[in-house]
C-alpha cells in the first residue's frame, strides 16, 4: 500500500486505544465524561521554555474522525472487538469540548497545552494522534526558536527534508521551523502545502556536471542573474570556487548592473573560509554578495562562529533542526485528570508513580499567564482549579509547589487566560490563524521573556505555580494514594 | 491544507532539484546521463553495520513521479521557471535505470544502497524524497535490531507512536522497526498498512476510570480472559497492582480455566519490580503470567536489566526506538558518480572536500559480498567498477582503501552481488519480497555477520574495499583535482 494515498489518521491511534474503548462499552463506562490533559515534562536541550505547536493539523484530525467501511472491516476481522462496538465505530464523531495554548506560545513543563472534556472512549482515543503531532511539531518550534536566536537577526533556513524521519517530518517540520522564526525551507512541497517560502540554487552535481567549476557558475548566472547563489566548495573553495565565482559575477552580472548575488560554503572551516571569501568578493568589488554557509549547524556552533568574526549572513540548517538531532523527542504525554458525573460533579484523579516526576497535576484546570503591567514581561504562570477566578486587579501571593516556603506577592499584573476554546460540542470554535500569524505571535511572545529565561545553558526557572485550592487537592490525592 | 489529503510526492524535493532542472534544460544538458550513487558515511550509535530498509516506498515513489496541474501552477507562479521546463514537467516520467541492495540487508559505510543512471534532471529530482525514506527507515531498521539483539530472544515491541516525528515516523518507522526485528508495534494504522501486528491493552486511565484497581482489572478481564495484560503500577505496583492483579486473575481466569495472562510495569525499577512481581505470581500459581515491561528502554538498559537477572518476557520500546533518541539521523547522501556521453563512454566524477571524509567514491560501480564457503560467513564486502569481473573460483587478494600496505588473500569464498535490478528503462523489472521476507532475510543476513562486527560499542571495522582499477582511478581524479 502507497503511504501517499490518502490515510484515515483515525487508525493512527495505539491498539489499546482500541481495546479500552470496546471494553468502556462492555463496562457501561462508554458515555463518562472524562477530562485529559496534554503537557510535556521536561524542555529539550535543557532550555528555559518551549514554543506549542501542531494545534492547526490536530483539529484537521479532530474535525476527520471516522471510521469507515474498510477501518471497520479490518477491526472486525481482528476478532476481539463487539459488534455492538464496531457499530458503535461506524456512528462514531466527537462530541466533546477541546481548550488549547495557541500555536506558537512560549509554554514550561507541566502547563496542558491541550485539555480535552469529551466521553471516554472518544478522549481516549485522540491520544496517540494528538501527541504524536503536537510534539513533533513543538520539538520543532522549539529547536528552530534556539537556533533562530542564537543567529542574532541573520536569516535562518530550514534544509533539512534529506534527513528528516519520513516525509511528514520533512513536510510539516518545514512548518514549524517557520512558525520557530525560520525564514524558509529547501522544501517545495511545504511552499505549496503551507505557504512556507521555499528556494535553493544549486548541488555540487551542477558544478560537476559542467567540463570546468567556472563553465558550471557562468550557466547559472546566465539562467538566474537576479538570484545567482554559487556553490564553492566543490574542489577548493578559497583557490577554485569564490575566484571562478567572482569571475562569473564580473562576466555575466556586472555588464547587466546587478550587484546581489551569492556564495554558499557547505565545508570546510565557515569562520576561516567566510572571513577569507567576504574580504575577496569586498576586493572584488561585490560588497552585497551574500555569503550562506550550511554544514551540521545548530545553536552552539552558530553562536561560536558568530564570536569567532565569521562572516555570514545566512545560515542553512539540517539534520540538527529539522530531527532535533541533540534532543530529539518532545515527551509530551496525554493523562486523565477528571471524571464527571451525571450530575455534572467533577472527581480529580491523580496517576502517581514511582517516579516522582510522573506524578500528574489533577483535575479540570484553567492556565494563566501573568505580565507585568510597565514592562509587558511574562512574570509566572498559574494553574488553578476550573471554578477560581483571577482578578489581576488585586495583589496575587504565589508559592512554589515544590519548596512551598517560597512565596512572592504580585503586583500591578495582568493575567491572561493561556488556553482558548477550540471545540465545544463537538463543533469548531475556533477561528484559526494563518501561518504568518502564528509566526509573529510567536517572535511577540518569545519577546516577553526575560533574558534570564531565553538562555540556552542553565536558564532561568520560570515559574509555574499551582494556586492554594489546587495544590491542597492534589496532596490529598497523594496522600489517599487514589 | 490537511496532510492526510494524497500529497503528490514528487513535490517532496528540494528547491534546487527544481532550478536545477531548469538551468540543465536551458544549459542543454536536460537529456546528459548522469549516475548518482545514495550511500552513507557512518554507522548510527558508533554500530558495526547498518540495516538497509525503505526501498519498498522509493519504489511506489519512482513509479508514481508526476507533476500535476496544481504542480505546475504552483510552480509558474514562482517566476523563474520557463515555459519549456514547465512543459517538460508535465511530461516527466522516469526513464532511468535504478539498482538497489535489498531492504533488510546489512550494510557498511560508503557502500551504494542505490545507484541511478538517468537523465540529469530526472536523477537530479530523485535525491530528497530517497534520501528522506532511505536515511528514516535505515534509521529505524538498524536501532530495532540491536534492541532486538540485546533482548536475547524476548519479545520486542514497538511502542512509541506518540514521540514520532510526525505521522509517517510513526506509520512507516513501526514498518521498520518489524524488519529490523520487532514482533509487533502498538501502531494500528501500521497493521492495517502494512501489516505489522499490532497489539495492546490498557493505558493507565483505564486504572483511573474505576473505583478500585481491583475493579479495572476485574472489568478488563472479564472483557478480554484470553488476552489479560493489566498495568500495575498506576497507584503502588507490589503493595497493589501485582496483588489486585492475581486476585482478579484468581476470580475471573481460573474459573474458566485459563493460565495464560499478563502484567505491564511502565515505572519504577524494572529489575527489583519485575523480580518481585515474578516470586509473587509463582507462588500464587500464575507462572505462565508474561511480564511485559517499558519506560525509556534501549539496547543498553536492556542489557543491564537482563544481566541484573530482571525477570522480563517482552519489553515495549518507545521514544528511545521510533525516534532513534541517541543517534537520530542517518547520514545518507546522493552524490554524482559519473556522466555518460553520447557514445555510451562513462567518465568517472568525484566530489573533493576540505572534510576529507566528505569525499566520494567515484565512478559507475559494482558492490559484492564474499562469504567464506565454510561457515557462511561474511569476509569482506568489495566495490569495483561496473566492467570489472569477480571470478570467486579463484583466489582473490583485497587490500584496504586507506592502509593501503594491509592485504589479504581470500580463498574458498563466494562472491554475491549485493544490489539488484530494480528499474530498467523506467519499467519496474524487481519483484518486490514481502515483509515477512524482508524480515526473515534481515535476520539470516545479520547471522551471517561475525561476533565481533554485532558488538554494541567498538565493534570490529568490516572491510569495505575497492578493486585496484577502483582504487587508482579514484587517486587520478584526486590528484587531478577535477
Amino acid at each position: 500500500m502507497k503511504i501517499n494515498e490518502k490515510l484515515n489518521l483515525t487508525m493512527l491511534c495505539d491498539f489499546y486505544e482500541l481495546t479500552m474503548g470496546n471494553g468502556y462499552l462492555a463496562s457501561g463506562m462508554d458515555e463518562k465524561i472524562t477530562y485529559f490533559d496534554l503537557f510535556f515534562r521536561d524542555v529539550p536541550d535543557g532550555g528555559g521554555f518551549a514554543i506549542a505547536a501542531g494545534l492547526e493539523q490536530v483539529i484537521e484530525y479532530v474535525r476527520d474522525l471516522h471510521f469507515g467501511p474498510e477501518d471497520i472491516a479490518y477491526l472486525r476481522g481482528r476478532g476481539i472487538f463487539s459488534e455492538e462496538f464496531l457499530r458503535y465505530l461506524e456512528n462514531f464523531k466527537f462530541t466533546g469540548d477541546i481548550w488549547a495554548v495557541p500555536e506558537g506560545t512560549p509554554v514550561f513543563p507541566r502547563e496542558p497545552l491541550i485539555t480535552v472534556r469529551a466521553p471516554a472512549i472518544q478522549a481516549q482515543l485522540l491520544e496517540t494522534y494528538m501527541l504524536c503531532e503536537m510534539n513533533h511539531q513543538s520539538l520543532i518550534a522549539t529547536k528552530a526558536n534556539r537556533i533562530v536566536r542564537a543567529a542574532q537577526g541573520r536569516t535562518v533556513l530550514e534544509f533539512g527534508s534529506r534527513r528528516a524521519q519520513g516525509m511528514t517530518a520533512a513536510l510539516v517540520g518545514a512548518r514549524a521551523a517557520y512558525i520557530g522564526g525560520c525564514a524558509g525551507t529547501a522544501c517545495a512541497l511545504s511552499d505549496q502545502v503551507f505557504g512556507v517560502p521555499a528556494g535553493g540554487t544549486m548541488a555540487h552535481a551542477w558544478v560537476q556536471m559542467f567540463d570546468t567549476e567556472l563553465d558550471a557558475f557562468r550557466a547559472y548566472c546566465r539562467t538566474y542573474p537576479t538570484n545567482a547563489t554559487l556553490l564553492v566548495d566543490t574542489y577548493d573553495t578559497l583557490h577554485s570556487g569564490v575566484p571562478n565565482a567572482i569571475r562569473a559575477f564580473d562576466e555575466i552580472l556586472k555588464p547587466l548592473g546587478i550587484t546581489q548575488c551569492g556564495i554558499r560554503l557547505d565545508s570546510g572551516d565557515l569562520a576561516y573560509l567566510s572571513r577569507h571569501a567576504r574580504q575577496m568578493l569586498d576586493e572584488a568589488g561585490w560588497t552585497e554578495c551574500r555569503i550562506t554557509c550550511s554544514n551540521s549547524l545548530d545553536e552552539y556552533l552558530i553562536q561560536d562562529l558568530l564570536s569567532q568574526g565569521a562572516c555570514i549572513d545566512c545560515f542553512g540548517v539540517g539534520e540538527r533542526l529539522i530531527a532535533a538531532k541533540s534532543d530529539p523527542v518532545f515527551g509530551g504525554v496525554y493523562k486523565l485528570t477528571a471524571v464527571e458525573d451525571q450530575d455534572g460533579r467533577i472527581t480529580p484523579k491523580i496517576k502517581i508513580s514511582e517516579n516522582v516526576d510522573k506524578i500528574t497535576n489533577p483535575h479540570y484546570k484553567k492556565l494563566y499567564r501573568f505580565y507585568a503591567r510597565d514592562t509587558g514581561k511574562a512574570l509566572a504562570d498559574y494553574l488553578c482549579v476550573y471554578d477560581e477566578k483571577i482578578d489581576d486587579t488585586k495583589d496575587l501571593e504565589i508559592f512554589d509547589p515544590q519548596s512551598t516556603w517560597k512565596h512572592k506577592t504580585l503586583r500591578d499584573f495582568r493575567a491572561r487566560e493561556l488556553q482558548v476554546p477550540v471545540f465545544q460540542g463537538g463543533e469548531l470554535v475556533y477561528d484559526m490563524p494563518s501561518l504568518e500569524q502564528i509566526k509573529a505571535y510567536c517572535k511577540e511572545q518569545v519577546g516577553t521573556l526575560w533574558e534570564e529565561v531565553l538562555r540556552f545553558e542553565n536558564p532561568h526557572h520560570y515559574y509555574v505555580d499551582l494556586s492554594q485550592k489546587l495544590w491542597d487537592i492534589k496532596n490529598d490525592l497523594l496522600h489517599s494514594k487514589k
